[in-house]
């Protein structure tokens, strides 16, 4: 139970980073949709590893193929399945893992949860090689929303202290991205984020960061209060994506900082329309989006494959040290960018389902 | 859809803050649950508003009529539905908010949503009155966690820039409570958050505040990977409470600040058990209980209800100027530890489910 | 885990028959409704006990208190819980069934499902009483498919050998039924079937029978292929009514009788719309409605509740003699037709959500 | 909406008669499951077509590759996706029928619910074939349900008006079958039968049955009342099987015919066993068992595809006469047996769920 997602348009997400592959069923989409293999295409090559040195060396090509649900090019309205078959599988690499269990990562918690049968190779299920079939199926519903001229963008808010601007200021939401692989507003930061990435790298170490993602032209009225919150739809979905441990909507945490009365998204009616002054609550109040930009951002923690030596246990119990050796990304966030946009794209179209 | 939460263990919400009343249904509890009512009423305490300056005035006795699923004073293991009748309904207050819609509250939201047929008056469905059925569920999901040794507690984390230590350090989950009316670790930031309290009621204003949530004894394996995380799965819960923005794990946010090998919870075994040395993953990895306490945060905004005059619209689509009086928390923090314990407990129950 | 029905539109059942009362939570009805009391209380009224022979002498007036989701007379679109306060409950009448399973009733199920726990005071939970709150939630959604033109009714299709012509016959659907409280379309049955249940009660013993269902005006195209199909959807349903124990859609069973040539429904083009010839299929092809009212017949047994002397166990698996007392329908398939039609309302407003 | 089915123990369906394949994936099966692919083989077998002269003679090998969630021969715990490529989809065999809708069968209402995208070509989504991977799911469910000594079965009851004995009478279910893809009870029907079918072939005609199933050592008080009982809970499965129209729990519509005095089934305690002396409620009261088998009945409607000529219209709302050619089953009974003991098998297991 874990790989099935949605109420009323469901994804059902499997594989194993190194077995025969990787996939994804969708369920519940609109027939008639033109399947556009470019635009797909383009979003699965924002995510795959191995374009250049910001990401792991690993290369795999990510060609799906679609196995059932489009016929003369179009979608059926049937169950969707897309496949990846797994090429580069060098099993070998995760050899020295197979019984020791890396810090941070899901090796102990999945050996405990699957009685040790669970395939440990590259994480297996665990790997953020599933986030692939993801961004297929985001961009299936990004294709969909598109027809209903709502837009989901992203770009890195934060690499270390080094900070983009931000989305709440509808000034940013209007400017364009110059690098789709490496995401920032103000392109001031943009070498500087960089810069500590390479840091990382050099270091054999890892870091985090966090993402902020955009929701534009979703209309007022949508969601429900209490437990079918906007706020808490998204949520199930962003906490999917591994390596996130944080989200917040609006100015989130630091909404905390404030008296009421300084960040209070105070009405207007202008140009016959109601907006709200700023964007404080990221587009939502009581659960239900507001008709400003839904804003969210996501915290992603540093990899925990680094090479250095570290301190764990092994099958039997015994305190070991551990140097993991492999292709591994110093910074996944870049990549995460689109992987984030994929969830909140499927999220957002499950629940406009009935509106 | 929105009042009905969980899988297999459910609630089902419902009420208005001035209407007849608010209840709540719980589905699937397990049978022959001793029904404590002086642990439940102490719960319920925990979160009644006007018992003392901290909150609001608007005094609410919140006596709970169990209409089913008890029988000789144990649950029959069927639906046991309890209903809170409101008594201080006073609905003259919220006259002047009729046509008006509060800035950051969810009247406009709601407005939209419900074609303008919602109860308006004192926010209706949408109001923190509905967390009340939610801690009395919330109660009896902890007497049932008690059984199996599972303990979910919380603390005021920060209120403006006055911050409690944190769970994440073992010590101080180990600590006493000394006031569970507004719960700090250290107790030396007690009076200094009070006072930062007192100001914002005496500006007529409001502030928010990071309530930290920590689950003890909960065994290692528990949860799933990709969409049924136990990151997931609680979000989805905690974006239910008014008024939440922002949640996260372990370190959260902070992670983004560091190198992997600076934050990486490296294992030990140690007095014949798997522990990690530093818990900044707040207990989950891959989604899955790593066997450590489970710690979040979750951020609070400024109750929105303040007395300063605000800029706002009408249902006219007027911009209008909107002071709202009435009887309102400056902070929700205090009030809202027991309300996230208790959604906590309610979400911990559902997920063990199966186990 | 078996109170809380629906996929998008939910209902959540409580109660006991003989504890504070009996009640329903609907989530997710829309907005605006007009909450019509004179047509619910007709319906009410369809199955309540104690107006004649025909039924049980117990006397309940089901008067039902809403206790939220209604404003100024109109649904608000968030919950609407209705709950019906018992006021004739008898205890002392069930005393003899506290420790002896009666057979075919769910005494004994009960009694191992929730360790001895259940109130089995006139079956508790597992009451038909029960079907109360149904019909409560069935008349609203009755009220709402209204609006879409879509009409629900049954008839009495069968009481021992005494059958009623059938809704199949589109000729038979257009006939007006004289007792609403004994629904035949062919009146000529209406005696017979009377004097079949006059011998039951006579002999103190019970009888079932088989009540069909009809849905009018229902779109062509609306349903699922495999695992929603609107059979299925209404048999999840249909199976939650006490003492259905049978459910077939258009000839059913019947259809193992005939070639495949003699049965199928052939399509014709006639006034401006494609009808079948025959609706041997009752309605639906694939899982999905071919604009054909959807018909269905549901199997009744014989209410266990007798007075004669039978066979059982009790508590402590001693082999015993009992005789029931109280108050019991000889035949509770009249009362039952409101139950089924509510039933099938409630899941083809669910159904239609979306579309 | 429609492709994916379970509550916990969850599988997703894929596929179309005449596109690249069809499979399914399993979410949350134990982990450390031997993959038995003789047995596994062998249930596909009872299924797979083109056999012998009571079956289609079109040949598909139904050979599963199988794409995930299996490593080192065992179950990984983690969603388990096969795959069977189609090999065999002469597309030309269906251009007559494009444009034309066949009666009975999907064609017209797919047509409509997926504005024409859908495929068409045998089928599509809707084609018998579908359900090879319910009965690869099946497999694997009734694998896991033997380690609990829990056994499904079924037999013909009725084909035309040869009759089998029934499993209500447990010595019945103590008999050997002879011949498994056939399978009777009283072997001397078995000839019978096939001259049934033997008739329909030779007039180019098709026939229904009747199929009982039994799930043999299923303890007593599993499943809830009301909306989830054990026969609401089957019903939605079976009503996914192409081809049903009826379903009735132990005497089922038969109950309708009796007195409660003359049906009720009463307990003894015998040989330090519950049981009841007849099992006429098919081991379920309450909706929950009650320790005896579960048993039920499902009635299949005769193939709709005859080489007759019929009566339909065509994409333009034209009255046009059609006779459909291919290979098709003149009675799909005998191959539906293994598919209902295994949409039965996945029912039980996603119940026992949490037992």
């Amino acid at each position: 139970m874990g790989s099935i997602y949605g109420k009323n348009v469901k994804i059902s997400v499997f594989g194993e980073s190194h077995g025969q592959g990787i996939g994804v069923v969708i369920d519940n989409i609109k027939s008639g949709l033109f399947i556009d293999d470019e635009f797909i295409k383009s979003q699965m090559d924002r995510r795959r590893p191995g374009k250049n040195k910001f990401s792991t060396k690993r290369k795999e090509m990510d060609e799906y193929e679609i196995l059932s649900g489009v016929f003369n090019g179009r979608t059926t309205g049937l169950p969707l399945c897309a496949f990846i078959r797994n090429k580069n599988n060098k099993s070998r690499d995760y050899s020295n893992i197979k019984d020791v269990f890396r810090p941070s990562h899901a090796d102990f918690t999945g050996y405990i949860r699957y009685d040790g049968f669970n395939d440990y190779r590259g994480s297996g299920h665990f790997s953020g090689r599933l986030t692939a079939p993801i961004v297929f199926a985001g961009s299936i519903a990004k294709l969909i929303l598109k027809e209903k001229n709502i837009n989901i963008k992203s770009h890195i808010k934060r690499i270390k202290n080094i900070k983009d601007v931000s989305y709440m200021d509808m000034e940013n939401i209007k400017k364009d991205i110059k690098e789709v692989d490496f995401p920032v507003i103000d392109y001031d930061v943009y070498t500087k984020m960089k810069e500590e990435i390479d840091i990382a790298r050099n270091k054999e170490d890892s870091i985090g960061g966090v993402v902020e993602v955009c929701i534009e032209n979703i209309d007022a009225g949508i969601g429900d209060p209490i437990f079918e919150t906007i706020e808490g739809r998204l949520a199930k979905g962003i906490f999917a994506i591994p390596g996130v441990k944080g989200l917040e909507f609006g100015m989130g945490f630091s909404l905390a900082d404030y008296y009421g009365s300084e960040v209070n998204d105070e009405y207007d009616y202008k140009d016959n329309n109601v907006i709200t002054k700023t964007n404080n609550n990221g587009g939502i109040l009581g659960g239900i989006t507001n008709g400003m930009p839904v804003i969210f951002s996501v915290a992603l923690k540093p990899t925990p494959s680094i090479s250095k030596e570290q301190n764990t246990i092994n099958k039997d119990n015994q305190n070991v040290k551990l140097k993991t050796y492999g292709r591994h990304d110093p910074c996944i966030v870049p990549r995460a960018c689109v992987v984030l946009e994929a969830i909140t794209a499927i999220t957002i179209l499950d629940i406009l389902y009935g509106y």
